[in-house]
């Protein structure tokens, strides 16, 4: 491509809502231009970024044996009815109305198109495993669109979607797409992690999320060094300690702590480390009659180490809480401890609660806590003596840096870490929704076992950017560059030598297949050079008079700090030579 | 790629609401998949002819020097109220709010939004000339969606959008685009005509559409056998007679044509051809003061051979009817002619009337018309004896087949065709609504002057499938085929040599790059060449042991009525030796 027949376009000044560097600089590069809130057009440079994520994207899933359709993003209303997602979901579902006012919806997602194609088209078990995959235009309205293609409303989004005639057939069909995703993730050149994800009511190791590391990550992960063992936040198990629980060494006391309402100010006013704290949470569940009406409540207390957060997704799994629970009321915290919050604890309640303990707490001698009475904590208690041993003990808590890895082969240490991939086992709740079924070597229908696995087209981009940028602009991969050599002649305009030689470079290096760019456009060194760095194309070749007479060429790589100078008769060889490194 | 490890799904039954051979075809193969009205989702087979579609139209778009881009699908109000289109079009612009309540639209093309890139991109005349374009999902909420994916509601649009100097660039870039459309509807391999279209208010030959020649299609094209003029319908100009009016030869009488209210009756009855009679066709105009109310009318008359048609394009060009006219009331009708729609004519009128006779018509000599008199005509009625030479001659009439070339150098024959395509130049229509201007070389602001191009990607294959079908299925053309080649092997489960025969059959075309598809779905014979005659593979190759006990194979084109003899280790340079003829 010649930069004359192109269009390249940047900017000096990143717009003022750009919050993080792939925001920044896409605009800047003249990637992306914003047309409305979390609505982007995909610019000449930015959309060859797209094509070429969208071009691995596709060659991995046709290799993977998936099948490529497209679905409309404009949906009927009534399917999404029949799984209840039209009523379920929030405003992020855009809504709308046809000159008839029939309900339609803008797609986020294609679950529901997809098992009606299903239902309608897999009559045998014979037509099993498929998978539909489509590379296409979504809408999610979402609350606060940021961070340019990040986290954008209107976005394109590879969703494939496997049908299996059992469960053991959607685990293979995930584990196919699961390998095929670090296939992809491999090619684009980037670091990243396969992380385990919670997979709700379906259990098992069958989510996981691909997140591409990067310090503005919106994700936490968490990973072992010295092991496979990777899971994003949520689904992070905290072992049991080893260490048996010490026998108690303190006497129950009283003590007056005023005004110090949290576990670090307690802590800090008695001169003892946050980890031996316990924080108390109260939560409460309802009782409904059959019309959806509350008929009664019950309260509950967790305990926690006051050096550790409660992980909701861990929470919403225990038995009894696992129906939905909301945190307790005011009125129910009275009611129940007779205290206001900031001095809770499980000692002298009102009246009885369900008490769980995480599974540090358990452990615990001598252990501080609040005294159900403002302005005072009770320390030195102790599970047996003080109170009674807790009814439900679980891992209710994040994991922090250090913990030991649950498959027992070292620590965890966490870091941050952008989604742009997901796969996950959905088993039958599209099918049964909508009454997909197929009929089995018996005759007799079965629900189809689904598996739905995403990628984030054009958030990929942003990451690989948050990932590899530096002060001067982005530093694309390879596999992704919007173009993966530039030819910068100087004063071409002038020198009929470096326009020669230019144009020759050019089109011996595409005629090699390389992705080359020749800046035509007759730009100042400076402008030139801060234009390419800005953008991030891999690879430079300078060519000017100067260099011509020493028969030189410059050869600077992105992340070069000074250039190379490379024989002008062998420059394409040494080009050749560096690409794919 | 193998057909066990794609998609195909064949139906024996058309959708009842299938009223062309395209849709019911498209739909019978597998290709579409309807989920709403005039919304359909591109299963596996029919997406590979569309992308297809779009790999041609992006290679001689990039060839041409125009520049891809991705224009959001979901487009905020405001730009669409700077052009007035927001309030002006139909309800087949889909209007949508967020969850602010804020307006937008779902793109039904994108002259708004490609202009603002413009006017923010385009500071000076060294950045033009310029063209974008896009491959990209539309919406068009038609009142009457019909015919598959030939009148959808969502479909896919290349639009391209170039932005020059002045308009003699524009009519450059115009050219330059034409000609690329040439190259593509050249390497689709259909049947098509560039028509000469009506520009508007532009003038000139600056407006074509491309029509692919089919029975079916909607609209009627007139061309030239003779010559390279072609023009559609609207456009196409009706040339004045040369051969001067003859003298009068008859006396004028009114005749007695009692419930004969057509020129096709009178003529019936009065024993005389249609065309020497002579219709009435009854417009109006209103005069609009400042505020828009209507402070006075204008009657118009316009005379038509009785064979003759009205253009009303041609119609609406002419001095007083170019601001907006309607057909008469028939208040208006009784207070000028005195009579009912029926029995008009230019004589004996009440109150006077501007007449406009067509080119035709000021030519004739003794002819009939409307009485101004329930049950009455005129007959004899000749020019300058019994009514004034006509005010305006002018051509307002469709030309029908025989009628002179308006190149002169043959005579005019009409077909029909299906539009795939339309370039235009636009002018400064967007840029003066939406201010997009460009310094000139004088460093003063100047409207950018555009050309607008589109191609109906998803049409173009049901368009492909009216021209090229018979009575067992399609017959695409090569280029656009979802296969080019299909090997069918019979009995490759039980017979091992059929099996090893038709995998190294199917290696060897791979290799040498042909898209082969490998029927190993163990389907029997007749169920398996239904199949590819209904999809309409060009290329079939036939492999049984039978034929290789002779050492042959059998091949046959989608076109051939019967299978040539083929020695089965020359197959594959047989079938290399075909393709592309």
């Amino acid at each position: 491509m010649k930069a004359s027949r192109f269009f390249v376009s940047t900017l000096k000044e990143a717009p003022a809502d750009a919050e993080v560097a792939s925001h920044r600089l896409m605009t800047r590069a003249g990637m992306i231009k914003k047309l409305g809130t979390g609505i982007y057009t995909y610019m000449p440079m930015g959309l060859r970024v797209i094509r070429k994520v969208e071009a691995i994207v596709r060659e991995e899933m046709d290799r993977a044996g998936a099948v490529e359709l497209t679905m409309p993003v404009v949906q009927p209303a009534e399917l999404w009815q029949e799984t209840g997602r039209f009523e379920k979901m929030g405003p992020e579902l855009l809504r709308i109305q046809d000159r008839h006012e029939r309900d339609f919806v803008i797609q986020p997602t294609s679950e529901e198109v997809v098992t009606d194609i299903a239902r309608q088209e897999f009559r045998s078990y014979k037509q099993l495993p498929k998978n539909f995959y489509q590379i296409q235009t979504k809408f999610r309205d979402e609350r606060r669109p940021r961070f340019g293609l990040m986290r954008g409303r209107e976005f394109i989004m590879k969703d494939a979607y496997s049908f299996d005639r059992n469960l053991e057939g959607a685990k293979a069909s995930y584990q196919n797409m699961a390998q095929a995703y670090r296939r992809i993730f491999d090619r684009f050149g980037l670091t990243y992690r396969a992380v385990a994800a919670d997979s709700g009511a379906i259990g098992g190791d069958l989510s996981e999320e691909f997140q591409v590391i990067a310090a503005t990550g919106e994700d936490a992960i968490v990973y072992c060094a010295d092991s496979d063992y990777a899971a994003n936040m949520e689904k992070a198990e905290a072992l049991a300690p080893t260490a048996a629980r010490p026998a108690p060494a303190k006497a129950l006391e009283k003590t007056p702590t005023p005004g110090k309402s949290t576990c670090a100010d307690v802590a800090e006013l008695l001169g003892m480390p946050l980890s031996s704290t316990v924080k108390s949470l109260v939560l409460a569940t309802d009782k409904l009659d059959a019309k959806g009406e509350i008929v009664g409540s019950q309260v509950w207390l967790l305990l926690l180490r006051g050096d550790h957060d409660m992980n909701e997704i861990k929470v919403s799994k225990l038995p009894g809480l696992d129906q939905g629970f909301r945190f307790a009321t005011t009125a129910e915290i009275d009611d129940h401890f007779g205290c206001k919050p900031g001095y809770l604890g499980p000692l002298n309640l009102k009246k009885p609660v369900k008490l769980v303990a995480d599974r540090e707490v358990a452990v615990m001698a001598d252990w501080t806590t609040g005294a159900n009475e403002v302005d005072f904590h009770m320390t030195g208690v102790n599970w047996s003596r003080d109170l009674p041993e807790p009814e439900l003990v679980a891992d209710i808590r994040n994991v922090v840096a250090g913990d030991l890895s649950p498959d027992g082969k070292g620590t965890l240490a966490i870091e941050r870490g952008i989604e742009v991939g997901h796969v996950f086992v959905l088993g039958t709740k599209y099918s049964k929704d909508m009454n997909a079924t197929f009929l089995d070597e018996g005759g007799k229908p079965q629900f189809l076992e689904m598996g739905c696995y995403g990628i984030g087209i054009t958030r990929l981009p942003a990451a690989a950017i948050e990932q590899n940028h530096d002060e001067r602009g982005i530093i694309w991969p390879e596999a992704i560059a919007p173009f993966v050599v530039v030819v910068c002649p100087i004063g071409m305009d002038r020198s009929a030598d470096v326009k020669t030689a230019a144009e020759a470079l050019y089109d011996q290096l595409k005629a090699a297949g390389v992705d080359v760019l020749l800046d035509d456009r007759g730009e100042r060194p400076g402008a030139m050079f801060a234009d390419w760095e800005l953008i991030g194309v891999p690879h430079r070749i300078v060519i000017s008079d100067r260099g011509l007479k020493e028969g030189q060429l410059e050869y600077q790589h992105r992340r070069d700090t000074e250039a190379t100078k490379v024989p002008a008769g062998a420059a394409a060889e040494f080009i050749l030579s560096r690409l794919g490194q």
